[in-house]
C-alpha cells in the first residue's frame, strides 16, 4: 500500500511540473471580458467562461449577455441534486431568434497538449485533471473534454447534437458525468455557488403540488464583468491549476497525512471533488 | 462495446432479482420511529435513520432527538459543496454531557449477504450498490459500508476513530467518498434536500468578511416522526431498492436508450448519482 502511494504522488507531481503552463503564481486573475456577473434576487454570482474550450458557445452566450437577453428570464427547470436550467420562454420569438450552435463537447489534443493530472482510470474516463481552472478528462486517443462537475455551466439542447442556442444549466448536484462529451460546457461558477444552490426548485415529487411558474427564480440581470461599472464589479482571482502550489495540494489531498485519517482512504481523487479555490479581491466599492 | 453493455445489464438485473429482499412493491413506508422531522426556519426536512447499519449511532441520536437536545442548536460549519455540520456549542456542558460512541463505519458481511448491485470497480470500491434505500460499497473481503453521497447524514468526530458524540453533518456537495468507512453514516435525507442546501454557509473565501455566528442557521426543532402530532406528520414513502422496478430503472439508466443520447455514455453508474425517489403520502392535515 505505501509503495503504491509513493508512485502515485510522484506521478501527480511530475505531471503538473511538466505542464507547459507551469507557473509560480498561485492565483490567476480573470479576464473581465470572459467573466459574467449574474445577479439573482437573493445574491450575486460570478462565472468564468471558457473560450479556450468552447469558443462558439462562449461567443454566442457573451453576445446574448451583452444585449441583456437573459435579464428577466427564469430558471424554469430546477431539479434538486441535478441542474438549474434557465433561458427565455420556450418557443417564444425571443427563443427562436437565437442561432443554433454546433456542439463543442470535446476537442482534439496533440502530443504537446498537457494538463495537471489528477487521476487515471476514473470511472468515466482514462484520465482526469485540470487545465486553466477547468476540470476535464481525456482518453488515450487525442481527445479531451470538460467534465460535468458541480458549478459547471453548460448549454442545454434538444435531441440532436447540434441543437443548443440560449438555454443553459448549472450543475447543482453529484456530477452527472454521463453528460460529458455530449453537451457543451462553457463556464463554471467561481463565486456565489450557494446562491445557485438557493434557486427555487421547480420539480416536485409524487404527491406534491406543482410549483407555480410565478415562483420560479428570475435572473435580475446578467452582464459581462467588463461592462459592469467599476464600482459594482466583483473582482475574483482563482487558483492557478498550473502552479506548483496546486500540484502540491493535489499530492497532499491524495495522501491524507492529517491524523484525522486514522485509516487512509484509497489514494485516489475524484476530479469533481477537488476544490479549485477562489479569492475575493474586491466585492464592491 | 455492445457486448460489454449486455453483460453489465444482465449482471445488474440478476443481482437485484437474486436479493433476499426482492419484492414487487415499488414503494416502501418508513418506520416513523426511525424517521426524523427536522424543522428549519425556511422549511421542513425528513430524514430516514439507518439502525440496520449503525445501531449505536441511531440509538444515541434518537435519544437526543427525543429529549429535544438539538432544538436551538446551529449549523456552525457549513462549507458549500461539502458539508453542513450542526450540534451543540463546542465544549459546552451540553456538548460534554453526551457519551462517546465507538465508530460504526463498516460492517461484516457473510455469504448470504446481498444487495442491489450498481457498479463494479468504482473509483473508491470494488462494488457499489443499494440496500434498503442506502447507497453502499463493499470490497471482496466480507466488508461493506455506507457511502458519503449527497444527502447523507453522518456523525462528526475528532481525530480518534471513537470520538463522535452528538455533532452531525449532512453532505451537500460532490460525494466525499474519501470519508467512507472512517466516519459513521447513520441516515439520509428523503424529503426537503433543497432546504438543507439553503442553510447559511459559514465558511468564507479569502477576502470575504466572516459570517457572524448570529447568522448561522438554527434548528427550530428536531423530532422523531412518531412523536409528532399526527396532524403535523409528513408521511413519505421511498423507492424500494430491492424491487424489480428499481432494478429495471438501473438497467435503463445504464443503457441510456433515449434518443437524447445520440452518443452513448460509458455503461457505468456512479452510485451517488442514482436517485432513490421519494413520494409524499401526506404533507400536513
Amino acid at each position: 500500500m505505501f509503495k503504491k502511494l509513493v508512485v502515485l504522488f510522484s506521478f501527480a507531481f511530475i505531471s503538473a511540473c511538466g505542464a507547459d503552463n507551469a507557473s509560480d503564481e498561485q492565483w490567476r486573475a480573470l479576464d473581465l471580458n470572459n467573466t459574467v456577473l449574474l445577479t439573482l434576487p437573493h445574491g450575486k454570482v460570478v462565472i468564468e467562461l471558457a473560450p479556450q474550450f468552447s469558443p462558439k458557445h462562449v461567443a454566442q452566450f457573451s453576445a446574448l449577455v451583452k444585449k441583456s437577453f437573459y435579464d428577466g428570464a427564469k430558471f424554469y427547470r430546477v431539479i434538486d441534486g441535478f441542474v438549474a436550467q434557465g433561458g427565455p420562454e420556450d418557443g417564444s420569438d425571443k427563443d427562436k431568434s437565437v442561432p443554433i450552435l454546433a456542439i463543442e463537447g470535446q476537442f482534439s489534443t496533440d502530443k504537446n497538449w498537457s494538463f495537471t493530472a489528477v487521476q487515471t482510470d476514473d470511472l468515466f474516463a482514462a484520465k482526469t485533471g485540470f487545465k486553466k481552472g477547468f476540470a476535464l478528462a481525456s482518453d488515450n486517443h487525442n481527445s479531451a473534454w470538460l467534465t460535468h462537475c458541480p458549478g459547471t455551466l453548460a448549454m442545454a439542447r434538444g435531441n440532436k447534437a447540434d441543437s443548443a442556442s440560449s438555454h443553459f444549466y448549472f450543475v447543482i448536484g453529484q456530477a452527472p458525468r454521463y453528460l460529458d462529451k455530449i453537451m457543451t460546457i462553457f463556464g463554471r461558477v467561481v463565486y456565489g455557488m450557494a446562491h445557485i444552490q438557493a434557486i427555487q426548485r421547480t420539480s416536485v415529487i409524487e404527491g406534491e403540488y406543482a410549483i407555480d411558474s410565478r415562483d420560479h427564480t428570475p435572473i435580475v440581470s446578467m452582464k459581462l464583468m467588463a461592462d459592469v461599472p467599476v464600482k459594482e464589479q466583483i473582482i475574483i482571482e482563482v487558483e492557478n491549476t498550473e502552479s506548483a502550489d496546486f500540484a502540491e495540494r493535489l499530492v497532499k489531498r491524495r495522501a491524507r497525512e492529517n491524523e484525522f485519517f486514522y485509516n487512509k482512504p484509497p489514494p485516489v481523487l475524484d476530479v469533481c471533488q477537488v476544490p479549485v479555490r477562489s479569492r475575493l479581491v474586491k466585492l464592491q466599492d
